[in-house]
Formats: structure tokens, C-alpha cells, sequence
């Protein structure tokens, strides 16, 4: 099954888990990739905790978050936070939403978050701060409903991340590598600021020094220098997917687990597993508050 | 050995340890649940750390914490907490008694554990605070007699969590998932909380957020997606505890090592442990100080 | 070569690598028990980190800490710790010198550390701050004076732990896994006592809720539930050091590796390793600066 | 290939990991080391992580930062740090450019690091803080030419280490294992220090106290004995570089891998690789803002 997209799967899910490796994201939290070829699209994995996301996870959505193809799986609840930014911002290539605990006392507090260092400055020289309470009043916190990502990709406005009061934050990139170097570093930023404010005084880079440092990371050295640390990172501790390749005679990988078990044994033969996906009933998302 | 309740053990086996590997338990505190069948009994493990705990190690206990068979082992002196509790609050399900380093703080200054952040609901609204002292003056902390298991179920009341001043915190849940992350995220809540109040103002979700986001946990799909991920880390640091099935002919595996050294090479004969085991004068509990 | 003390020095390997493992020492640090048929003498490793602590490393004393055979290896300057406390205390049967994270702030500071936890009990009611500047002016801060050792051993008096002003703590147990179990308590209770004071209003236990909490720990049942732990633990992440009888015909292994380099390839032949101690200069002990 | 400096090279990979193992270097940073028999030159690493490095990887500088042989591969912008601290430094022989957590809150804060534990006086009495705007005004933080690494040598003077404003440090030492030293324990110092400050009082140690204890880290002993334990952590967790030797018939191991992608599968053959290497266009650096 020859798969055009096989290596921007196999990036995502390498993305998910070098996120998920450096702390970014935990059980929740998710990210996605816009389209390369249609706009209009965007690469997502089904529900699933990023650090275990395999490339066959990766499903295709459209702009208003429905999947091009019936899902016979569970969907991110809060998938419209991708879809309404790439519709808000078409620059935009990637998106991460995360609960990272170096942002949540700033989520909670209000405290602003200000680039502090040089590669902080991958933050961009301001996050803005949206509160789902001043638009929707009380809610669970999540953002399931367009209008909701619609209101969050207005606040993140032309910036690179936006607070999500208490919650966490969404971070955006122009490419899946900016992507993640940012998402890494704003975090690293906000536990030296944080730490920082109580030592003593502080002030942020300037303008000049946020603009001139912003375009660190942008070289692509610097991307790639960082990529092959936190990839291979992720590869010493066993944690690289595995090809789409060579799961291919073994769909059933990617299947969901909902006795949530580990498998300890040998893989069950993929007859047997094809057959059980063919007996699931399809679950058609409605927008519901699955997460 | 055909055992009616083998995957209730191994799944609670499984609970223990993932509540060691996040970081909620360390060499002391235990979990248990209630009997599926009989509501006046509950499993829970010999007296053994949460992460080494395997589903030989399950004990049934009635509800007044005393073991339905004779033991060989010795028992935690505080599972009274687990019967109290199963006794006075017939919704619940599982039982955490632990000192987590995020609670330990609160404990002990006495300041309030308030939910901030959506998944950090799950603790419920409040988090009453029992001092043990007001009704029984000065102990050693444990919660060994009946009365003051008793005494803190009645501080529990109709919430899901009550932090033990000096000592600890009990959670509960109205399943085994339901009661892991709880415990898992109250945790998160708490270190959240910390931080936050030291970089400035901050208020707790509102009653109606509360009682929203309380909601998203108990979602199959938010349950089953965590239980994945916490799962599937222990798995791959080698946690898992073997399957019963697996050690039916090595039934000394289960029995308690009291030299406290780890065996290096092949284990015994399991003839020869049956011996041992047969020959150990059984030690019957009396709510003495064991822990 | 039958050792009568192959347990003993498997055990202070073990109880070594263990209170490395959960970071109460680092790089430097040592760990000593007193000679189970002789109280005029003790055990400790030659100079080595203790995670690195094999039971051929482990040398005899007497308590003017001088070694009973002629060593051929470096040994720890500050070993005088040892002696010394063992001269002045009768009572105590195994010593700890550590510079854990987790008391440094308080050695520096000179804020008191108190109990405020059940398991923090442990350390006894009170943990007496020695400050070597008062007797001896500037030094180095290392005690490898015998009247060095002499004055912190007054400073520690009764008590089971003390502080030493810029330097760390020194701690001392009935038994080895009295010492283990105290010295990873004490610094847990340090660390939640440096966050609830943080957090706000906080007092220790009360005199009597000490005097009862600190039995807990002397049970034999908490000392191997806590001891079957650390030693997994320790084992599951390959730290548990060989037997002594199994690099019987490899005496090399405990020689120092003045290089500092891993042996990546195959142990070299014993022979030939003998040969070399055998042409290598003793290293006579005088009390210097060595650590 | 015989290689003269086989020993050096392989000593520079494991200083740089075993910076970037205890957490002194992550994606970025640098560590170099003079040449042993011509002071006008150093080595240091092609642009790459430092816990990546390999033998292979490391190149042979003059002082003005122009690498002797004409490069294939990326190099470090920031390598003017180096040349320019060795040319104004002849007693220096190691240095190393880091952003460790643990120092970044007092390089944005501008609060002082002093020494306050006996280790930590390997920082010296003095860190001085430079600051790149008020001689250069606004830049992008990074240290790229002549002048700006120059000035940064003059703030350096003759202490050990030195603050870089919203950037992070740069530390020497007369040997590598004197620097490693250094730069593990002047971080803790920084730790320690931060926590302190919050606990309440605390006092520098004495300039006399300093000059003592700064001798200790210079003891062969203490230098083996730490140098030892930091290698085999790393060793243990699978960190060591391969010797080039291994890697003789593999040249291409030391070719960057521009695709930022683990390889998975065998090496390549050499010859292959080695027809690449041949094809691709040398890449001359000319002090650009690679980093």
C-alpha cells in the first residue's frame, strides 16, 4: 500500500513523541501538520496520548475538523483548535496544543509570559491571554465547539502562542520543525521566568533583541542541530515509531486499544484483527465533548 | 488454579504500579478496590511497596479489615482507611491512601488544595483537611484503629479526596480508572497551585467550571486514552507485573521476601518454596502498628 | 577466599549504591558500618563514588581511622567522620556523610530543618548545625582532622543527624538500614518543609508525635518494605553490585582506574592486573588532603 | 590512519556528554580543548549537540576561529567564544559555552552567583556578569565576532566563569577535567544558592574559606574520583562515544546528517559515503550567524 504521505505521517508521529520525550506534553495534548499539497487539510492522529501516536494513527481532516474519510475511531474532541487557526491563519503549518507545567502557573495566575533569553525569543515578543469565560461564560475548559476555536485563533491573532487561561496554551509554526522548537523553548523560557521573577528583578529582551533573535531558530541549522538531538534522544530510549512500512502486513497496530491492555505477547495474526475492525461500529464525530 | 478474579488483580497490580511509576506512591502508601461481587469485601495487597506489588500479592479483606483467609504475610497496619472508607461510602470503588511530594506541602502548612486547571477537577471542589490530633491527641500519624479510619471517612464525607495533616492524602474513586487519575491529576493540581501562588494572584475554576470539567474525566474515551499512555509508560520501563497464569507453578513468587534481598539468579524450585511456605507460622493480624 | 564478611560488605555496597540511586549522594559522599565482632573498628570503601562501590572496594578501620592492612588504593580524606562518631557514640553502628540537594539550602542558610512528616520523624527532633568556622577558623571545609571529626561528633551529641555549615550533613542509624532509611527520609522531609514554608504557616510535629512516629520506622516490617524497594529499584536499572565470590578470579576489579576510562572490551586477565598491583607503590594514609 | 591526538579527540566527545548526561548542556553549548603541543590552536566539535559528539566530529582551530583543514560541515558561529578566551587566556586549556537551567534565572535577573558550599568555590570568588548591549547594543544575543567574543574574554579577566546577560555562561579551566568539574559544580552552587536566597539569610563563603577549597577540585584524588563517577553513568546509560578506531572503516559516521532523520537500519557501506562526502560542496565559514 504505497503511501504518498508516509513520511510527513512518519514526522508527526515523531514530532508527537519528541514533544511528549521533553516534557511539552503528557496523556492530553495533541499536534497537527497543514496539508503540503491542499490548504484546506490538515494531518491529525486520531485520539491517542502523543507519546504512543504511530504513523498510521495520522488521520486527514478538514478546516471545520471533519475527517475526510469515516473514522472508525476515536477523535480529539478539540480538534477544532487546529482546524480554526489554519483557516485564521493560512501561514500557519503546524499547531500544538499543550498542558505543559512549565505554563500552567502562568495559565492560572494571568502572570504574562515575556521572551527572557535568546532562544526564548522563539516565543515571539508577546502571548496573548484568552479567557473561554469572557465569550462562553462557564464551559468545561475545552475547546470543542468551532465558535470556541474560532474565538481562541482571533486571540492568537498574528502571535506564535496563546495562553488558554486555566488550561494551557497553543503554539503555532511555520513549519512542523519551527513548530517544536518553539514549543520546546517557550517552556524552557517560562520556568527561567518564573524562577527569575523571584530571585529578583527582571526585564524582557527588547525589541531589537526579540527580532534579532527570533531568527535563531530559523536557520536551518540550528533547526536541524536541534531536531537530531531530540530525535535521537527519543531513539535511545526506544521511543521511535515505527515505519508505516513495516506495520504494513499488521494494520491492526494501529487500532485502537479500548480494553487499554498492553500487549505482552505476540501480535495477534491480522485476520483475525481485520475482522474485528470490520465488526466495530463506525463512531461519526458530532462535536461532542470526547477529548 | 482457575481464578475467578485473576484480572481484578492483575488490574489492581496494574494501579499500583502506575501510581508508583507517576510519582503518586513511593515505598509506602496502597490502593485498593472493592469486591465486584460482594460489597462488604475489598482487595487490597500484602504489606509490600505499590510498585513491586504482583496480583499473587491481592489479599480479600472484609470490611472491617480483616483478611477472609488466615495469612502468611504480613498486612499494612493502615488498611482500615480502605475498610472505613468502603464502609461509609457505599459509591465507592477504590481506595488510594498516599504522601505524594505535590500534597506533602499542603499537608503540612495547611493551606488549601483548590482546583486551577480543567483536568485538576477531578479532585472535586474541595479537598476537606483531617487532624488527626482533635480527636485522638498525639499518635504516630498512621491511621491503624478502626475509629480513626472511621474518623477520616467521616472528614472525607461526600468528596473525593481529604489531605491527613503531617501525613498524607486518601483518594477515591467510584472506579479503579476513575480513582488513578484522580490521583494523578490532584497531584498535578497541587504543584500547579504551589507555583502559581508564588508568581502572583490567582482564583480557583468556578463552581460551574468544577462541576463541567468534573465531567471530562469520567468521558470512556479521557479514561482510556490516559490509562493507555500510564500504561504503556510502565510497560516500556519494564513494570508490568507478570500474569498470574504465568507464575501458577511458582506460587513462591507471591511470598514475602523477609531477607530483603533480591534474587539474582534462577528462582527456587517451586516444590522446594511450597515447603517453606507450608512450614512459616502463619501470622494472624491483631491492628497492631505494622505498616 | 572465604570471607567472613562477604554479606556484610555486599550489604554497605548495596546500601552505597541505594542512597546514590535516590540522590542523597552524588559524586562525593560515603557510607561506613561499624565491625559487626569488633566495635573498635569499621568498614568503608577505598575512595569512590558510592554508586561505583563494589564489596571489594571495602576496607577495614580502626577508629583513629587508620586502615588495619596497608591500602594500595586512594582513600576518602574525610573518613575521620567516621571514627570519630564511632569513638563518641557506642550506640551507632553505621554513618553517613552526604551533601544531598536537598538539606544544602538549609546548611547554607542555617534555617533549622524540623520534622513535619510522619517519615520525617525519622531524624529525630532536632538536627544540630555544627559550624566548623567557630573552633577551627577558615578552612577548606573538609573534617579530616581527627579534632575536626572530634568537634562534630560533640556538635551531633544524641541526636541522629547533623548539619554542617557549607558543606552538608552527616548522619548516623543503629543499623545500616536504619541509617538508609533515615537519611532518604530526612531529606524528603527537608525538601517538603523547604515548600511549605514557601506556601505559608507550618510547625513541626509535636514532642510527643515525634517520640511516637519515630518507632515506625524501627519496625522490622516498614525497614524491609522500604529496603525490598530501594533494592529493586536499585536492580530493575542494572545498579546492584556483583558478589563478591563471583569476580573471585578478577581482584583487578577493585583496583582504581587511575585512567578514569570504562573498560569497554573484555576485563583483562587476572594475571596480569595482579602483576601490576603487585609493581604499583603502596599509598601510605597521613591525614592529608585527600578525598 | 594513525591518529596522533585519537585519545584527545575521544576525551573532548566524552566531556562534552558528560556535560550534556548531568544536565549542563542540552541542544546546544560547547566544550573545546587547546592543543596539547601548540598553543595557537583548539579543537572543538563541528555544529553539532553535545551529546551527539563523536570523535570524528571534532576539528582543529587557530585562534581566530578559521579551521586549519577546509570544512565539510557546519560549524559553530559562536566558536569566537573559544578563540578569543584563548588568546587572551594562555593558562587556560578547556572552555566551555552553556545555558544550564540551573544559572539562566540569574543570568536575566543579573542577580550575583556566589560560591556557598565547598564544591561550589570551584567557581571561584566571582562570576562577573557581561553584557552584550552596552558595547554592542542590540543584537541577537549570540557571541559570533571577533570583537563581541574578545569583549567577552576582557569581562572573563581572570576568573573561572562568566554571566552572559540573557544568554547563559561560558567557564575555563586548565584542564578539561578541571572545567567539567567546574561547570557541574558551579551549577549547583547556582541551585543551591536559589534556594537558599529563598529560605532566608545566607552568606558567601570567606575569601579565605574560598582559596581553600578551590584547591580541593585540583587534588588528583578528587578529580579521578569525581571524572570516574560521571563516565560511568554515562557508560551505564549507553552515552559513550565509539572510538574512532571502531569507527576507522565507517568514515561517514562523522558526516552530518542533513536530513535530521535517526537512521534505523545498517550503516551504509563506506564507499558509498565516502563517494558523498567527496561530492558534496565544501561549506567555507565566514563568520556568519550559524550557530
Amino acid at each position: 500500500m504505497p503511501d504518498k504521505f508516509a513520511d510527513l505521517r512518519h514526522g508527526l508521529a515523531v514530532a508527537n513523541r519528541i514533544l511528549a520525550h521533553e516534557g511539552v506534553i503528557d496523556a492530553f495534548g495533541h499536534v497537527s501538520v497543514r496539508h503540503p499539497d491542499d490548504p484546506g487539510r490538515y494531518f491529525l492522529s486520531r485520539s491517542r496520548s502523543p507519546e504512543l501516536v504511530e504513523p498510521g494513527d495520522i488521520l486527514e481532516f478538514d478546516l471545520d475538523s471533519q475527517p475526510v474519510a469515516p473514522p472508525i475511531v476515536q477523535l480529539y474532541a478539540e480538534r477544532v483548535i487546529h482546524g480554526e487557526i489554519y483557516k485564521a491563519r493560512p501561514d500557519v503549518v503546524a499547531v500544538c496544543h499543550h498542558h505543559a507545567a512549565a505554563v500552567m502557573p502562568f495559565c492560572i495566575s494571568g502572570d504574562p509570559i515575556v521572551p527572557v533569553f535568546h532562544l526564548g525569543a522563539a516565543m515571539g515578543a508577546l502571548a496573548p491571554f484568552w479567557d473561554s469565560r469572557e465569550e462562553f461564560g462557564d464551559t468545561n475548559l475545552l475547546v470543542v465547539k468551532p465558535a470556541e476555536g474560532a474565538s481562541l485563533a482571533r486571540a492568537l491573532g498574528r502571535h506564535s502562542i496563546v495562553l488558554m487561561r486555566r488550561h494551557g496554551a497553543t503554539v503555532v509554526g511555520l513549519s512542523l520543525r519551527e513548530l517544536v522548537f518553539r514549543a520546546i523553548y517557550s517552556c524552557d523560557n517560562a520556568r527561567y521566568l518564573s524562577e527569575a521573577k523571584r530571585l529578583g528583578n527582571f526585564s524582557p529582551l527588547t525589541p531589537g533583541e526579540i527580532e534579532m533573535a527570533q531568527a535563531i531558530y530559523q536557520l536551518p541549522n540550528a533547526q536541524s542541530r536541534a531536531w537530531e538531538y531530540w530525535e535521537t534522544r527519543l531513539a535511545k530510549r526506544g521511543g521511535m515509531p515505527a515505519r508505516l512500512t513495516e506495520v504494513a502486513a499488521a494494520p491492526h497496530l494501529s487500532v485502537p486499544r479500548l480494553r487499554g491492555r498492553v500487549r505482552e505477547g505476540a501480535a495477534r495474526p491480522a485476520k483475525t484483527a481485520a475482522k474485528k475492525i470490520a465488526a466495530r461500529k463506525p463512531v461519526r464525530p458530532k462535536g461532542g465533548k470526547r477529548k
